[in-house]
């Protein structure tokens, strides 16, 4: 907390941006839209004086021409009249983990938003940010214009934290609320997405559930104060949910979200990203649309949760530059919240260790016996049973001139190898006809 | 971040505290129960080294043999072996102000959770803060557990705050909370909720939105820049609330909240506490119980709301514990987020300039014309109606045989003076029986 005196300007911050996409641009506004409340708040002036990006001719909507231009991005890492390098280019390797690279090995502090970068090198820049002792930031990274990643590092730091994660992607939880709202099919509502621009051309990323595991990696890392292996974190992503599973989530007074959800336990640290029902009356089943919430649950702090826009080029462009600002005022958090000497990722536990409730959605034919042998296989496999639906409005002709018909069971709380194991089980049975549906069963 | 070595251990953060009330029985307990924790997230140890209480042999379930006892808690401003000095003693007078403002003078960072104390003297104790060139951190002052100001103050410092507020009292809402799904009256719930602990012997301060205005008057402060002259925050509690408004509340799609909402505008800024008639579809409405919630909204980064735990030893303690950790790391933000060089205080705008929507509760004769001459006056005061609700059940006979029935209006947008000038004009009228209920609208 410098004084500032009115004759003598304090040193400007200058910033480098490498990538002028939605994000960068947005960047580029807020520092210019807000700069002299920016000013005022860092105590310095934050000037951008150098950019990079693939097209230079295309309109970005911001004027460029007080500004340097890197035909290659990776010079920004050592551009003389830069201070702080912000990447906003993306992706784990290639010309981003370059530029990241290149500026700490240059002792340049690093803004970044890149979570795949984060989630897969986090601990080898962690080390070289250290040696360098300047900070590197990322609070763009995770939900957003949440502050996730500056409440968990900073706010909870005091704290232990036994859970977080939270709902992570808008697109998905775009695609559920509305499949909800609208009773449409997943192949439907993604394509009214992609029109929209919820969704990208090749959604795989976002709805293979991917991102999601990215930034829940991220959280987990900052709670428990080690990174996690990326590759051990358990991802399954919302296609095969159909428009009967939110039907039944209804009924049962569920909805249907996609969850990052990371624990430590005694025996290691629990990462998953998945598809759960979780009861109406939680807080965290209100938060629909494109909306995304961060939820942090600590021994002493209880449970929060944060809620707010999780993409796009305002609430993005905010948390770049409240990390941007931090550097300016001269804070500085390590990043993973604390020294990486002797630091070691973290292998996340198997599936097999998971635990829960389960729903799952059988086709089965109607006809006497097909109840007492799926109840038989559970029972063998020992997962009790909570709750069975069977609908006779859903009720299907086969071409035999049978009839098939949904069947929806809630089981107690169990293991996950005894639900895999009942499952396979229960798919080889003859009078059930398509592959099962599980969906897990989270909060309450 | 500097890099930790093994063989010297870095100088401990040594912490005196004021007030060993339940939070700060819970700081000494988290830094202790959190050591190892702490010291790797802070780079250093943590260490209480003094304390100062009322009654030194209470039982507070932590053993204080170690630590030096304080018989003045203003001396611990100057003690040898504190470097930062924690004030959970309370209120905006007395000790509590001359620890804070002695132990700046001395140089000494501050901690404090008391919202009184930086909501009235927030101005003077910035200057003196940054004369001595020390943080003074209030995480704990507003809203427990929730990082608040850690978000309004860094997460938000690039964007443009244009509303602040929330549920900022978890006793008014555990209240209407409970009234709501008792259908029972606020001095029946208000009793029940002393005996749990969720109220204090003598509630006014929570009951009549004193302590949900200091918080008010601090996140205003925050998101604009210089702290509001306490007193001209408008403030209205909740014990005029009825068990028919929640009735009626319910029947219209609301819920009732006790809610502190600033806005910046171009003549000023608006700074209010009151119960307000929320829709039941907004997130706000879903925070139940002793729930906070803080609400920001910023012109890039759109609407962030943050939920958890306002009150209580954990949450508190946390808030204490990270603003005590960002001190061990060297970190600090001017206490209002920006130089108090030429600070000034704001003045609220006065009620007169707010406007909205209105929810007013009659109880009236029921007889030919009332309506008439209600809408008349409503007419004639340029208030325009929305929605108009009467029920015959509520119907009640009066000692002449004539019946009396309440009667709900809801109007549309109008400025607060011309309902206030329509309200005195409807107590006038002869059929009109009590004082009318009027409750504003928010966030439709």
């Amino acid at each position: 907390m410098t004084a500032v005196s009115s004759s003598v300007e304090p040193t400007p911050l200058r910033i480098g941006i490498a990538g002028l996409g939605t994000v960068g641009a947005g960047v580029v506004k807020m520092l210019r839209d807000n700069a002299a409340l920016i000013t005022a708040r860092a105590g310095r002036r934050l000037i951008v004086t150098a950019v990079s990006a693939r097209d230079r001719t295309r309109d970005r909507g911001v004027d460029l021409s007080d500004v340097a231009w890197c035909e290659n991005a990776a010079d920004l890492a050592a551009h003389p009249d830069v201070d702080v390098v912000v990447e906003l280019v993306g992706g784990a390797e290639g010309i981003a983990r370059k530029i990241v690279t290149g500026a700490l090995e240059n002792g340049r502090p690093v803004v970044t938003a890149n979570k795949a970068l984060m989630a897969i090198h986090g601990a080898e820049l962690a080390t070289l940010a250290q040696k360098a002792d300047v900070p590197l930031m990322f609070e763009a990274a995770v939900a957003g214009g949440i502050p996730a990643i500056k409440t968990v590092r900073e706010a909870l730091a005091g704290d232990r934290i036994l859970k977080v994660g939270g709902i992570l992607n808008g697109t998905c939880n775009y695609i559920l609320t509305a499949m909800r709202e609208t009773g449409r099919d997943f192949a439907d509502i993604l394509a009214d997405a992609q029109k929209l621009g919820y969704a990208e051309a090749d959604p795989s990323t976002d709805v293979d559930g991917v991102d999601a595991a990215h930034k829940l990696a991220i959280l987990a890392g900052l709670s428990f104060g080690r990174p996690v292996v990326f590759a051990s974190v358990y991802i399954e992503g919302i296609r095969r949910i159909g428009a009967l599973d939110l039907h039944f989530a209804r009924e049962l007074g569920y909805r249907i979200k996609l969850l990052g959800i990371a624990r430590q336990h005694e025996n290691g640290i629990e990462a998953r990203v998945h598809p759960c029902l979780v009861p109406n009356t939680t807080p965290i089943a209100q938060v629909d649309g494109v909306f995304n919430a961060v939820v942090a649950e600590g021994a002493f702090v209880g449970r929060l949760m944060l809620e707010g826009r999780g993409a796009g080029e305002g609430p993005t462009a905010t948390a770049v530059t409240a990390d941007l600002i931090d550097i300016a005022r001269g804070n500085a958090i390590p990043v993973w919240g604390r020294s990486t000497d002797g630091l070691t990722q973290a292998v996340a536990l198997p599936r097999a260790q998971f635990s829960g409730r389960y729903y799952l959605r059988l086709n089965v034919v109607d006809r006497p016996g097909v109840l007492a042998d799926i109840t038989a296989v559970l029972r063998d496999d020992g997962v009790s049973l909570h709750t069975m639906l069977q609908h006779a409005h859903a009720r299907e002709t086969l071409p035999d001139d049978s009839h098939s018909v949904p069947l929806v069971l809630i089981t107690h709380h169990t293991s996950e190898a005894a639900m895999l194991h009942a499952l396979r089980h229960i798919a080889q049975l003859k009078s059930v006809l398509d592959e099962p549906a599980m969906i897990r069963i989270e909060g309450d």
